[in-house]
């Protein structure tokens, strides 16, 4: 559409460092915006996966789980995923789905707490809606209160009933990113602890769990870490917390010595007593290849790519898209914004419906949010321009 | 070793109407009796795990959830797995570790029975300890009493006081069977409801949950169902428990409409609201396809040729190997026995670990039980008479 934002996607392109990774992945023409829902496959995985398949369950069978590292691949793939996150070795470990994750942390931050006179339970109100869910079950199981509030009235709302506060790093729906510093600080302040759900920000942008005290975090593999369709999500505990968590899952897996098959259960130490049952290896080594594509990168090019990507898009919206057309709910300073950006419209499903079939794969939220992530690993400035030129083009037609 | 018996063994087999089930397996000339820890591969699921990563998820990525059928995944192969249960349609989802199912059902039984007065919640003390630290969790999150017993003891124990009991259908170290109609009948006779974990029987023999009314059962699908390691476990909730079938796991995939993404909680109808969160789609896909093994077998078929595979390999034990050296720990009566014989014997790490080096593969449960466990898709009568030999020359050596 314009020949001048063309070139300067060009030019961005061309001086981009992170260009190289693209590679990586198995893309075709299709500009691909939708990997805040399901990243695209790291081009090395198939080949994995079939290994694991063929010759790790097909000829070494039952053999695989000492020799093909299977018994240990939930605490060694955490290990793997915690410098992405700011979590030093032996604190992140993988296994179930993002919800029961959020299970397992939120009881066992209120048995870390400990008080019975904290009786609340605050839960960021807008979040992915399964985190409120399932923090109402552990309120319901534990005799607490849930408390849904905006993040923005967390921090007036903490007190000394305050037990936990369960927090979104990033808004699914409008990218806002919060600010887990202070956040943290303030849950800290207030004598109760924080617990991080970290979905929408792993692999877009330096967390720094350790640096910030965060409590016990939670998070998905299979949006910026690529992992596959539903692959394991993790549980950071914080190692000063690790002696004292009290798992309300705490299936063989977690036991100190599981082939000990004891009816009494004594926990592991450490991150593997945040492990339940058998892992599902076959998704677990999908996640761990897919993991190989961090080799070398840095999660601070990763999120200075993000925000430039994010503020291109932005710039070419606006010079694209008439005026009122569309709305932006991600918040324009760089601090308070994910890797994605939602833009309000009328005809959403319709306008998504159109820009998939010209190539140019965003997602909805209903009712009328359009939903573009960014994944700077296999993003580029020129699919970026391309993606606001097609929404402008669906938009005048 | 024995002529006759090795004679009787090649007339088995050419008897075996399930004997041209093996080629659908990638098996080689190893003595493969560890289905009951890990099925062995069926020889299509590579083709078909390679076309879920490359096909379905490299290319149509996030299209797959609805295209592919990934989001419908776990009431799809809940309903492939009924039959095999004796389940109607509609009560079975598949998802989550054996160990997270368990905590649905206890939670959800405890629930469903609804009467403070039932304190207890009775355990069979011998069952596979995830079960029992699960139920140990549960019972202490809705304030129960855990009462494990020894399945022998549980009809007199049962009275006005029990809420639920969880059973084991196959006790996975002696392979002893538990009479399921009549503890399900005694226990509905107290007015308590009956939990059945599946794991050493569903694909072993018929286990009829419809027809025993039994009002929640969990089971693996990696052992006798061969859906890959770790594959992801099933839930089965009596249709008429449905209804009020409250899930301590709410996860947003058991939520009326997922996609409206609301605060408030509404649970599906039927067997989805079992679901909790985003399933693994490469695990369970795996599984689906090893399903298509079971197209047009008989489970009755089955469990007369796993019977006939034990009694004659105890009958080639005690053949061969000399008296007083091991003892079977598995019924010799067919109502009591599963798909596995247990054997004790002196040094027994030793002794599996010499077996495996001559190619026939078992299991060790310390400190003194070889496991052997009998896939009759897979496993034949010339297999069974080789691991007894070998196991004699081990025993003599």
């Amino acid at each position: 559409m314009s020949e001048s934002l063309a070139h300067k996607a060009a030019a961005l392109d061309a001086a981009d460092e992170l260009a190289g990774a693209r590679k990586l992945f198995a893309l075709d023409e299709t500009v691909y915006l939708d990997g805040n829902s399901l990243g695209a496959l790291p081009a090395h995985v198939p080949a994995r996966v079939a290994d694991v398949v063929t010759r790790q369950w097909g000829e070494l069978r039952i053999r695989s789980w000492d020799e093909s590292g299977w018994w240990t691949a939930p605490e060694r793939i955490g290990d793997r995923i915690a410098p992405l996150v700011g979590a030093g070795p032996g604190q992140v470990v993988v296994g179930d789905s993002t919800s029961v994750n959020v299970f397992k942390a939120v009881v066992g931050a209120v048995r870390l707490c400990g008080d019975d006179s904290r009786t609340d339970i605050l839960v960021d109100a807008t979040t992915f809606p399964t985190d409120g869910y399932i923090a109402e079950s552990a309120a319901r199981l534990t005799g607490k209160r849930l408390v849904p509030l905006a993040p923005a009235d967390v921090p007036a709302a903490l007190g000394p009933r305050t037990a936990v506060a369960l927090l979104n790093h990033v808004d699914y729906r409008t990218g806002r990113l919060h600010d887990l510093p202070s956040l943290t600080a303030a849950i800290h302040e207030a004598g109760a602890l924080a617990v991080w759900d970290l979905c929408h920000t792993a692999g877009a942008l330096p967390v720094g769990l350790d640096d910030h005290g965060v409590d016990l975090a939670v998070g998905c593999t299979y949006k910026y870490l690529n992992g596959g369709p539903g692959s394991p999500a993790y549980l950071y505990v914080a190692e000063r917390h690790q002696e004292a968590f009290d798992s309300p899952l705490p299936g063989w897996n977690s036991h100190i010595d599981p082939f000990a098959m004891t009816a009494d259960f004594t926990p592991a130490s450490g991150a593997v007593r945040g492990r339940v049952g058998t892992p599902d290896i076959l998704s677990m080594l999908a996640l761990e290849a897919a993991l190989d594509v961090w080799d070398g990168v840095s999660i601070d090019s990763v999120r200075a790519k993000s925000l430039a990507l994010t503020d291109f898009f932005l710039e070419c919206v606006e010079s694209y898209v008439p005026g009122g057309l569309v709305t932006s709910l991600t918040p324009s300073a760089h601090a308070s914004r994910g890797s994605q950006v939602a833009l309000s419209c009328a005809d959403a499903p319709s306008v998504m419906e159109k820009l998939i079939a010209r190539g140019v794969v965003g997602d909805l939220r209903r009712p009328d949010v359009l939903r573009f992530g960014f994944t700077p690993l296999y993003v580029g400035f020129g699919d970026t321009e391309r993606a606001a030129a097609a929404l402008a083009e669906v938009l005048a037609a």
